[in-house]
């Protein structure tokens, strides 16, 4: 079944780039072909709206609507680039909908009393080079230009490298220690990617936190045997374990209402007829809040150490990132449920556990997010989906709290 | 600590060839350079020893200790290719200890009453085509050659082109009608693959039987989703039913006495933030009978059914190979015990779960199998080891056995 796709021009001309034919989701990887096409796609509807177009040092870009005067601008947006084969909607969304709200509001005849603009945060899966949010982190100070030009992509090609052969000079990333004082909020709308909102029957939602979340390596080291005839009892097979892990990491998230899962694993040598001397995973948590989180990550670390023993299998692990819980500003919260509410619009305030620009940001300026319905749930998939008439609940949403904040 | 080599100049020229100084172990494949340089050995050794060599057809080495007679033949030998990452004496042993013991039978001062051949065969671990004793399989004519020739690498090189670049005619490959005749028993040394002869206290032993053994690919599709977002109940992940599979392969393999091993595993799109789409795995399964390897088989694959069936997830299994009961030729295998304890040597009978050459042939001749102590019972693994002392135990045996089956 073909899915009925939201039909608007600038919806329409972004679909096709990047998407690989064959496996039908997205490949817009930072600083590929594929995101130069995004990037350039994002020029043209700036231009198309005689907005002001700006790339940051960052690699992050800019488009405003300016208003005449010196105010802190209003910003919205998400980002551009996908996970491997991801869906249409995750980023995009909040990109097209920010062109789509200035579309609405001049159309009104809104005169912004501040600058509002449009943003496509750089590399924000970290797909290419592993870190998540990565232009929203540089702008906001909270990774170091040095670390962040040396992180390499599965190729071994360096931050600064893949920036250089995208035109782009790596050597002037870094914080932007005007964010706070040039930018009086900033809204990301996004397909919800879970789907609390359909059970509530409501199209769009208001983001009230971010779990708390990181990510853990489990190494196990056994020995390498012949599958055929080693005996039993003399093995040091680490794929048990780490087996114990997976089905534990589930357990123990359903025990702590959180979220658990375990899904790249490398075994070594990973031949059919031998048992692997190494087995490395790697764990994904998140948790309404730290504590939950850390109760959960302990349990199944204590399984998997427990379970490494019984085979004669030596366990490590370490903790690769750690994102704290965000809790988005209140004040601006409750300014936009409050304003959708007098524009009609009943948006349920929900907690989320994906990592967002909007979340890295809030920590140098208010920061809001607005959701849309996802009936599937489904994310990080081709088969994520938003309906048409969402999209555009969407787009009203954002159009009702930029007229809000960037009003007179 | 470096185990204490074989003191035999033999064994030392070999020991150099295709090893990874890195990891420490073989990599040994078929038709590349470290192939060819074991090639290059086998024949130096020959002409050392003035044999007369020959290569098959089928890639496999021969050296003939000529008898001046038209009788049948007596083979002793193994193979020189190694599984990623392997151990020094897994195959080498055999094609060693039948040079050296040509050697001790001419300083006594044996003559040959038939000729006595040295054999190599070629891809006995499948390590590059994926299929185990393809040399033997081809001169028994239990593969035909036109599935060979097609038969990929990891490369996607199919078998006819790396036989070409090593300067083979694949053209020529097939069945080796007259093999039955002109051979009246082949010999295979090897180290144990197992610690039965350790627990024994005996330095060598006779084989019995080769377990029937085969390997199932199991295909488990989910459905690719947010690992931070997407709530369990709605999840339908993959690699929580492959983890029961493997937890349920090694319990069932308890339960029948038998063995079983899942250590091959792809995971799609395996990101650390996403549940995956498919996990792809195999099954390796060794029981002393058919009935029993049909019933752990049959435990593995209900077991990974049922839990596919509870998380939502699709399964599929396939069998990719299967191995028969081979029994030894029982007259042959009497002779060899008997010769032995003749010489003073007590030589426990065992059955093995590992293919070897001498199984694949012995449907056209008839065939056995000499095993020589591994204390640790490691083997496919760079920690392989068997005592030089032991070692020599082999040569005394092959020794023995040669006198027996070649002698006046």
């Amino acid at each position: 079944m073909q899915a009925q796709v939201w039909d608007n021009p600038l919806w329409r001309s972004l679909l096709p780039l990047g998407r690989d034919e064959q496996a039908g989701g997205y490949r817009r990887y930072s600083f590929t072909a594929a995101d130069a096409a995004c990037r350039d796609w994002f020029v043209q509807a700036a231009l198309q709206r005689n907005l002001r177009t700006e790339a940051d040092r960052n690699g992050n870009l800019w488009a405003f609507w300016d208003a005449g005067t010196e105010s802190a601008a209003v910003a919205a947006g998400s980002h551009l680039d996908s996970v491997p084969d991801g869906g249409a909607f995750d980023g995009p969304l909040g990109v097209v909908s920010a062109f789509c709200a200035i579309d609405v509001l001049r159309e009104r005849g809104f005169e912004p009393a501040r600058p509002v603009a449009v943003v496509a945060f750089a590399e924000e899966e970290g797909a290419r080079f592993g870190r998540a949010c990565l232009g929203s982190r540089l702008s906001s100070g909270v990774i170091e230009p040095e670390a962040a030009r040396e992180l390499t992509d599965a190729d071994g090609v360096t931050l600064a490298q893949a920036m250089a052969a995208a035109g782009l000079d790596s050597g002037r990333i870094g914080a932007d220690a005007g964010l706070g004082s040039r930018f009086a909020a900033f809204v990301e709308l996004h397909i919800e990617q879970g789907s609390v909102l359909d059970g509530l029957g409501a199209a769009v939602g208001v983001g009230e936190s971010i779990w708390p979340h990181g990510r853990w390596r489990l190494d196990f080291a056994g020995r390498a045997d012949h599958a055929g005839t080693t005996r039993l009892g003399d093995r040091r097979d680490p794929m048990l374990p780490f087996a114990c892990a997976v089905l534990e990491a589930r357990a123990a998230a359903k025990d702590t209402g959180a979220l658990a899962t375990m899904s790249k694993v490398a075994a070594v040598p990973g031949g059919t007829n031998g048992i692997n001397s190494a087995v490395r995973a790697w764990l994904d948590a998140r948790a309404p809040d730290d504590e939950h989180l850390i109760r959960l990550v302990d349990q199944v670390m204590e399984t998997a150490r427990a379970a490494a023993a019984t085979h004669g299998v030596s366990f490590r692990a370490e903790r690769e990132s750690w994102s704290p819980l965000v809790k988005f500003d209140l004040e601006l919260q409750d300014r936009l449920v409050t304003a959708l509410a007098h524009a009609g619009i009943t948006a349920p305030v929900l907690p989320t556990g994906a990592g967002h620009d909007a979340g890295v940001l809030a920590s140098v300026l208010p920061t809001a997010m607005l959701f849309v319905r996802n009936p599937s749930g489904v994310s990080h998939s081709p088969a994520e989906y938003a309906a048409p008439q969402d999209c555009q609940a969407g787009v009203e949403a954002l159009a009702v709290v930029l007229t809000e904040l960037a009003g007179r």
